[in-house]
C-alpha cells in the first residue's frame, strides 16, 4: 500500500507555501498519498491545531505520517521533532502541537537536525517535509535525530468536581457549525448543562429538539457540546473558548421531560 | 485503476471532521483516490449541495463513488442511502441532496443499516464512510441495505411559459464570481433577459461586452446566467436565490446591436 | 511513478467547477496524482497567480504538469497555451500567468486548438484539462498545437538603484500572515528597510525581535519581507501591493544593536 502523509498547517493555501511542501514530498516519496487535513488553522493557533490533531489521527491506518506545522517560533532555538506513538508517526515543532502523540504511553521523540541550507523561516519545507518523507519511506524515528526526552506538552484543562456532585468545565473550541465543545465528557443523560443562568437539557442528538432550539449533547468524539439545532450556538449565546459551563444532575421532572 | 471517491460536504476542513472521514476511508480501501470536491457548502444548505452535485458527477469516470453529506437531520429517523445510477455510486442522507442521481432512469436506492456503535451526530464518519468504502471495493449496492423505494427528491423549479412567448424563471444559485445562474437554459441568441425593468442582452461570452458591463449568456452547464464582465453581478444588481427573471424575444434592432 | 498534475485556479471549490476539471482529468489519465495548490486566488487576479506559481513550481519533480487557470479573457481570441520549460509542463491562458515558465531559457510554447464543442466560458474544463491530461500521459508539447512565438509575459518590477547606494523597491504581495513581500532580495544584514519615515531593522528571523515588534528579513524564497512577530504587518502598517520601500545601509550603531 502507498504511504500516507496527512497535512495540518496554518499556512492557508493561497500563498503557495503548502504547494512547496507538497512538491518536496512528491519529489522524495514515490506514489505517496498526500491527505489535506486543513490549512485553515487560525494563524499561529497551536491550541486549536492540537485539538484538531487529537480528533483525527487515530482514524488513519497504522504507519500514517502526520505533518503538523503551526510554528510561531520558527527560526528560534525551539526543537524540531519527529515522534512515533501508537503505531503512527509525526513531525512538527516542539511547542505542544504534537501533544496528542506525546501523551501516548509508547511515545518516542527525537530532535531533528536543521541543515545549514534550511530557510530560517520555513522549516515546514526545509526540515519537516524531508523528515516526513524519510518516515514515509520507512526510516526509523531513531535515525532522524537524537533522543529528546522532555518535549513541550499541552493538556486539555481537566473538569473540576464541585459541591453537591456538580462538575465544572469550560468551552475548549467552537466548530464551523457554531457548536461549542467543552472539556466535559459523556454520555450524561439525566444531567443538565448550565451556562451562567441558562440551563440546557442533555439530549441524544440535534433532532431531539425543534429547529432553532438550544441543547447539550455528547458529540462524535465523546465530549459534551452546546448546539442550536440548524443554527449557531456560539453566535446565539456569545460563547467563546474559556466560557465556564457546569453539569448538574437534573431534578426528576426535568429528566422526565427529555426522556 | 485505483477506485475514486469524491467528497462533498458542509463540514469545512478546519475542525478535523473531514480528516476523520478520510482516515476511515484510507483504512478500509487500499490505494483509493480521494477527491475533494468541496467542504465549503454553507452549513446545512441541501439545495446548494444538490446543484453542485448535479454539475460535476457525470464528469467523473464510471464506477466513481460520490460521498455527499449535508445532513441537518443526522440522528433523526431519516434514512441513510446508497444509490447506484448511471454507472456511478452515491452515499448520502435521504433529504434530497442525492436527487441528481435519484432522477436517473436506472437509479436504485437502498437504506443503509446504522450499526449500534455509530455516533448519533456523525454518520459521515460512522455510516456513510464505511458504505462508500464498500462500494469502492466493489460491493453491489443491493448488499448494503434493503431496497428503499421512495427516497426524497428535490427538483430545480421549472421555468414557466408566459404570454406572448415569454419565459419566466428565477435565479437558483450565485457562484464565487458573483455570476447569478438561472433555471433557464440556452442557447438564446436573439432573446433578452429582463430583471425587473433592467434588460440584458443574451451574448455568447463575457468578452462580448466591455469590462464592467452587464450581460446574460449560457454558462458551461447549459443554463442562462447573469454576469458582469470582470465584476460581480450579484453584488451590482442585488441578486439572490429566487430573484425572478424573464426571457423575451429581442426586437430586431436589439439583436442587430449584439450580433 | 504516477504522473502529477498540480492545480492553481481562482475558481474556489464551492461551486463544483474544480470538481468538473478533476473528473475530466481522472477520466483521461489512470492513477494520476492531482495536487491542489489553491483555488482561492482572488477572482481574475493574474498577478497574484503568477507570483504564487513562481514560488512553487520548481519544488515539484521533473515532468510535473502545472494547470494554471486564472482567465478573465476566456471566450475572447486570447490564445490557450501549453508550455514546456525547465523539464516541467504547463497549461494556461496567454495572459502572463505562465510567465515564470515562459521566462526560462528553454521555454517552448504552443497555442492549443479549441474544439468546436468547447464551452465559451469554461476552457479550464474543455481545453486546458484535456491538454494537461495529454501532457501527463507523455504527449510532447509540440503535438498539442502550433508554435506560439510571442506569448504575453509579465515581470516582477525591478528594484531601482538610487542615490548614495540606496535601493528603492515596492511591495508585490501580502500573504496569509499579513507579511508584506517586496521585490527586493537578500540577504541584507547591515541594511535598514524604510517604509516612509518608519525604519525597520533587517534581521534573520521572526524570533530575533519580541512578539508584537516589526521587522524586515529575507523570506523563504529569497525576498525581503516586512513582518510583525506573531501579528500582521499589512494591517498594522496599512501596507498594500505597490507601497514603496527603500533599503539603505544602516549606520554602524544600528548594525551593532541587531548583530
Amino acid at each position: 500500500m502507498a504511504p500516507i502523509i496527512t497535512l495540518l498547517t496554518d499556512f492557508g493555501t493561497a500563498d503557495g507555501y503548502v504547494a512547496q511542501i507538497k512538491g518536496v514530498l512528491l519529489g522524495l516519496v514515490a506514489d505517496v498519498a498526500l491527505v489535506d487535513v486543513t490549512h485553515d488553522i487560525p494563524p499561529q493557533d497551536i491550541e486549536t491545531a492540537r485539538l484538531v490533531l487529537e480528533r483525527y489521527w487515530q482514524r488513519f491506518p497504522p504507519g500514517t505520517v502526520h505533518f503538523v506545522v503551526v510554528d510561531p517560533g520558527v527560526g528560534s532555538p525551539r526543537a524540531a521533532l519527529a515522534v512515533s506513538a501508537g503505531h503512527h508517526l509525526f513531525v512538527g515543532p516542539d511547542n505542544g502541537v504534537l501533544s496528542p502523540a506525546l501523551l501516548q504511553p509508547d511515545a518516542r521523540a527525537v530532535s531533528l537536525a536543521v541543515s545549514a541550507g534550511a530557510s530560517r523561516t520555513f522549516h515546514g519545507r526545509d526540515v519537516f517535509a524531508p523528515a516526513a518523507a524519510a518516515l514515509a519511506m520507512g526510516t526509523p524515528v531513531g535515525q532522524l535525530g537524537s533522543a529528546y526526552p522532555s518535549p513541550c506538552v499541552r493538556r486539555t484543562p481537566e473538569p473540576i468536581a464541585g459541591a453537591a456532585g456538580e462538575i465544572r468545565g469550560e468551552i475548549i473550541s467552537i466548530d464551523r457549525f457554531g457548536n461549542a465543545i467543552t472539556n466535559l465528557t459523556g454520555p450524561r443523560r439525566g444531567w443538565t448543562l448550565w451556562v451562567g443562568a441558562l440551563r440546557l437539557p442533555v439530549v441524544d442528538t440535534y433532532t431531539d429538539v425543534p429547529p432553532g432550539d438550544m441543547l447539550a449533547m455528547t458529540e462524535s468524539s465523546g465530549r459534551i457540546e452546546i448546539a442550536v439545532r440548524e443554527g449557531s450556538a456560539a453566535r446565539r449565546l456569545g460563547l467563546t473558548r474559556g466560557t465556564v459551563v457546569v453539569l448538574r444532575r437534573s431534578d426528576s421532572e426535568t429528566v422526565a421531560s427529555h426522556g
